[in-house]
């Protein structure tokens, strides 16, 4: 079976994370993955403090097994999401779209893992110096905010860089994918869109439908404007938001256009007017399942990879 | 050692294919990664059909190995290089920038190998019918022309929709990029940049710098208004172009601006005015060395590669 440093690391049977999505990382699905052997997420989003606490003390009653939370930097509750994260004494922290390097002392004091998200070299670099104890290296062809770089490209690169154990995210989404993040020097794997295709994701089952649906070019990016784009499931609401882009709205008008249409697409169900954020391989997932059953799957598909590429390599047998 | 059915396929040893990039890939090239045992292509590019005659005869003129063709199709002169890739019945062809659908059937005629190069699913569909012999699936992390999907998440997802060979390219400048391929479905990998920064590519010594120099944000996008987009190293010509695009330039006039710029940088050497086509794995590339030792390095990396993740499946052993 799989064992990287991560396992270790952050005590879990898989080095298998769920990426902490808003609105979907509640306590319902990271619990579902921490106990099936994996790093749950709950996802801060633009969430108030107190519906964070709430989520961790839901986790807590469901799984006695390490979970996470994933603060969105970009948050207005951002500083009091800590506070709580500080106080609760959540095992792992991640940490999306910015720089958490200030608050690294902090989490440390108190025995918080902390593993921020990052999408370039020079991020994991100054993220390494201020103590970080692993990165999550995320490739543009995620879902929700991206950088600029693609997993395949960027992951040998970071590893280069830094010494810290790297999580790779973004375009993952079977055995495959996580082979071939191993096989990047990566020592673990974070799914996002795979998990919103898991029975506990509580999710709109139409937007899990339209994943179901969803074929390669299914995806787009808005808001290189705003400077913080992001990838959804193209649909009306990403087409009015690039109309908007292109006659040159201000940062402000699209900011108010675009607010509460992610819990209208993902929670409501709303697949015209909400953001559907999802990643490229959206058009990989044909089924859902639970959580604990994805986990299983994607591990042994990994190792039978493995074993494949390992008889390729050793008898000449053609592939 | 690393078989795969793109070697029989193809009658070559390693299976590792040069990208067919215009102005780079000359006899000097594609002889020099054929005699490495892996397949040479001549970059057809925008050149004349009876520059691309005499690549042919001197690429034969310094091997008897197998070799191959790129045909852009959006070239002025494609059909007249189709008709010299005819006569000359040379032994593969490489299709870039459209589908060459129509063409199949006299390529293969002749016994001409056929093998295009897609961006998604449903061109891999479509040219399947066709005929094709095997496909070269590239992601958006490569250089020159782009599409939307990255290396990671398309080759699955053509992996699973076709039952062709397929070559995976974009994004791979070591063999953890090639191993990383294989474990996606791929029988093979193509490498644009890194044969940039070989011993025997004409490329300007300044440009070969520039790309040992370059780091993981290096390359930039250009030419989305134009419908079709280039990746490039970023300097003042990429800047320059990408205010065209903002301020509405048309169609014709940033064809203008474009045109001859790719030969003032690559040969040339002009790092600010040409056009630096590269890929994101520039990053990743340290030195310049023969293309024999390029190939041969790249598949023993992937096969240690492959063997330290056996190991690790198999015993516990951490990565």
């Amino acid at each position: 079976m799989i064992k990287t440093t991560i396992c270790d690391l952050f005590n879990i049977e898989y080095p298998v994370f769920q990426g902490g999505m808003a609105w979907l990382g509640t306590a319902e699905l990271a619990s579902a993955v921490s106990e099936g052997g994996g790093l749950g997420f709950i996802g801060a989003g633009n969430a108030p403090a107190e519906w964070v606490r709430q989520q961790i003390q839901n986790t807590r009653a469901r799984t006695s097994r390490p979970f996470g939370v994933n603060v969105m930097l970009l948050s207005p509750y951002a500083k009091e999401v800590i506070q709580v994260v500080l106080e609760e004494r959540v095992p792992v922290v991640a940490t999306g779209a910015g720089n958490p390097g200030s608050w690294v002392p902090l989490f440390k004091e108190r025995g918080i893992k902390v593993i921020p998200v990052v999408a370039s070299v020079a991020l994991a670099r100054r993220l390494e110096k201020a103590g970080v104890d692993a990165l999550v290296v995320e490739g543009i062809e995620s879902g929700g905010h991206v950088g600029e770089i693609t997993t395949l490209a960027l992951v040998p690169q970071v590893v280069d860089s830094v010494g810290l154990p790297i999580v790779a995210a973004g375009g993952i989404g079977d055995g495959r994918g996580m082979a071939a993040a191993l096989a990047l020097g990566a020592q673990g794997v974070q799914l996002g869109t795979r998990f919103i295709c898991c029975a506990e994701c509580v999710a709109h089952p139409h937007f899990k439908e339209k994943i179901l649906n969803a074929r390669d070019r299914a995806t787009v990016v808005t808001g290189h404007t705003t400077g913080h784009p992001v990838r959804a499931l193209e649909n009306k609401m990403t087409r009015q938001f690039a109309a908007m882009e292109k006659a040159g709205a201000l940062v402000s008008e699209l900011e108010a256009f675009g607010t509460g249409k992610l819990r209208l697409g993902v929670i409501e169900g709303d697949l015209e007017n909400g953001s559907l954020m999802a990643g490229q391989v959206a058009g990989l997932i044909k089924d859902i399942k639970p959580a604990r059953d994805i986990i299983r799957e994607i591990v042994a598909e990994a190792e039978a990879v493995i074993r494949h590429l390992h008889v390729l390599g050793l008898s000449g047998v053609r592939a």
